[in-house]
């Protein structure tokens, strides 16, 4: 790729026009839902037959269109990926007063679920590859930092167990599933993997969500499908998917009329008319995936030559969704990174960074934490350019 | 009223025989929704504009006119009940290790929330007029099983504070929300009002869920209105409003590009496309109730005569939304209720009972408790009948 020529512009400008003139229309959100389907049709089906609720036949079809697509054995739909989560760590066992694994580079709802379990995250970096957690520099973390302590792990500073990991695909990207099982199966740590973000994505031809016991998608409003609010769990494990659709409701015991409820449920269960949109959504999911990867190869033709900084495109042996389409800063860049997101906003085009590190935030300044310069650096460079698939014709 | 001859027949041939003759077409749900009203426009009008998340105009709507409606200022709308539920016990204060006081006779939900807010539940009995918490037994139990310690009531067997209490409005008929208050404030106890099934139910006046700090409301299928599944949290109070709104999201600080957050936030907000439902639920919700009133005239015709026992109606000094309509079995006949119970389903008429006391629950058997024989009594009387709106044409 030949080194353009700035002509005396700033980084913005050069990034401000570039955008504008080669990727075209950019004035709606970062990434605005694209409804091209049947969704009017399913969600007034819902209302004409009364079905909007937890009961109603767009669920059960939701869950197992989405189990057909991901290729997992079971799903549970939810009322959103937090939820999902929450749901999944207190299935596989999470305790309150535990340590879950987390990478300080997330969405906050990744260290949120932990939190909300009772348990601590416990924060480790993430891959400047995959920009997950990386499982080689993770087996050197817990060998080092924790200890076994009969059949537990025990964090050597805090004295707390620590009984899962939740490593998160970072805008859809697939990090190293197959590694961090291997690592959570020789230290045995529960694996809750957090595929919120990567729906559409598959690593060594295998869908994102399946190395764990349990995989957990998104569908917000600004995710690869949407359901309004919503997310899923899926899972291979018939016990713990019988568990997990048990506790999303109110865990009642099967009766004709009597009501008897054997755990404490939490009543996480998606609606109907979620989850028809969701079907509705589901129908163009490769359309939809097909249009991230179109819109990524519009943005190397834009972006591609210069020296600015670089494209995040997907890692070898994956396919990514490109949900969320990124462009990395050139490292002497960093400090302008506002100004950065700011001239471009007010050029009216909706950029974001990525989150600030998990371990920088107030609720979690007193969990622990491994060294996370990586996650540091790319959250100083990284600028989150739109996404919304209709920017592909 | 004259006593009617059963001719032999049994009490649930009589019961049976009257409800189809009199009552009409009762082969629905048990409490079907009614969409008559503008539900189609509105959830099309989300999936043409794209915002059925969170982030939506009919959310802001939804929490204005509900707010309008019950006379409160702020209402924050969130998931389901349960969820503004646990929400609102964590914003008042409620602590992990806590305990809070509910009533025996509640549907799950109300203990399932202390239990996911990390306390535990502390049972007590219900009034035989109102069929929830009783204040002038509230206050003696109060004084006998708890004492304070310094600022805090402490429950003398368990040594655990005892933090909060949440009355709930059974079926939908007002219990005595002012006496309670007085109790509370007597004691020191945050209060928060079970509301879920009381939509449209006033007492001396006032609407249901204003008595206490915060008041909750059920939008699930089978209530007054339905959002397919949804809840919201009602208060005067302006901080505690900004404080459950904030952390009904990820409890993000407001910035115009930077993921900062300062708490751990519940994701419990309700999406748009619910919300859109929910407008248009409202705009018919004093016509839903009544019909729900009219339907409760059509079951005094149909039973009022009769001496197998006396339908719920409404107690002095409140209007009741008769969310569901109740048949109290004559004493005697306690144990014919399943039986009954089983005949009328047979004969496709969708009835049920109370639900099981909570403190008879497999997860609160190690839980706190006062003696609950009303609750247990009603438990083992009460028919709930068949309270579709569209019973009444």
């Amino acid at each position: 790729m030949s080194r353009i020529d700035t002509r005396g512009e700033s980084a913005a400008e050069v990034l401000i026009s570039r955008l504008l003139a080669r990727v075209g229309n950019l004035g709606g959100g970062l990434h605005e839902p694209l409804f091209a389907g049947n969704e009017r049709e399913y969600v007034t089906e819902c209302i004409e037959t009364g079905y909007v609720s937890s009961v109603g036949s767009f669920v059960t079809r939701f869950e197992k269109e989405l189990a057909l697509y991901v290729g997992a054995q079971h799903a549970v739909a939810v009322v959103n990926g937090t939820s999902a989560l929450h749901l999944a760590l207190v299935a596989v066992g999470v305790k309150p007063g535990d340590e879950v694994i987390v990478p300080a580079l997330s969405f906050v709802a990744t260290a949120s679920a932990v939190a909300l379990a009772g348990a601590t995250p416990h924060f480790v970096d993430v891959s400047s590859e995959t920009w997950g957690i990386d499982s080689t520099e993770l087996r050197a973390y817990v060998s080092s930092s924790l200890r076994r302590d009969d059949t537990r792990l025990i964090n050597k500073e805090s004295g707390r167990p620590v009984t899962a990991i939740v490593p998160m695909h970072t805008l859809g990207h697939p990090c190293d599933g197959e590694g961090i099982k291997a690592v959570a199966k020789e230290f045995g740590l529960a694996f809750v993997e957090d595929a919120a973000e990567s729906l559409g994505s598959f690593a060594g031809g295998r869908h994102t969500g399946l190395a764990g016991n349990a995989g957990v998608f998104s569908f917000n409003g600004n995710k690869t499908i949407t359901t309004g609010g919503g997310g899923a769990i899926v899972t291979n494990d018939a016990e713990l998917a019988a568990r997990l659709r048990h506790l999303s409701t109110t865990a009642k015991i099967p009766h004709r009329f009597e009501f008897d409820h054997d755990a404490v449920g939490y009543n996480y269960r998606m609606p109907n008319i979620n989850a028809a949109l969701g079907v509705a959504q589901l129908e163009q999911l490769p359309d939809l995936v097909e249009r991230q990867r179109s819109l990524h190869r519009k943005y190397e033709e834009a972006l591609g030559d210069i020296t600015l900084g670089s494209l995040r495109s997907e890692s070898p042996g994956t396919t990514s969704n490109y949900w969320l389409q990124a462009f990395l800063l050139a490292s002497g860049l960093a400090p302008q990174r506002d100004d950065i997101l700011k001239a471009c906003l007010d050029a009216g085009i909706p950029v974001r960074p990525l989150w600030r590190p998990l371990n920088t935030l107030t609720p979690y300044l007193q969990s622990p934490s491994a060294p996370t310069p990586v996650a540091e650096d790319l959250y100083s460079r990284v600028v989150c350019l739109p996404s919304s698939a209709s920017l592909v014709p």
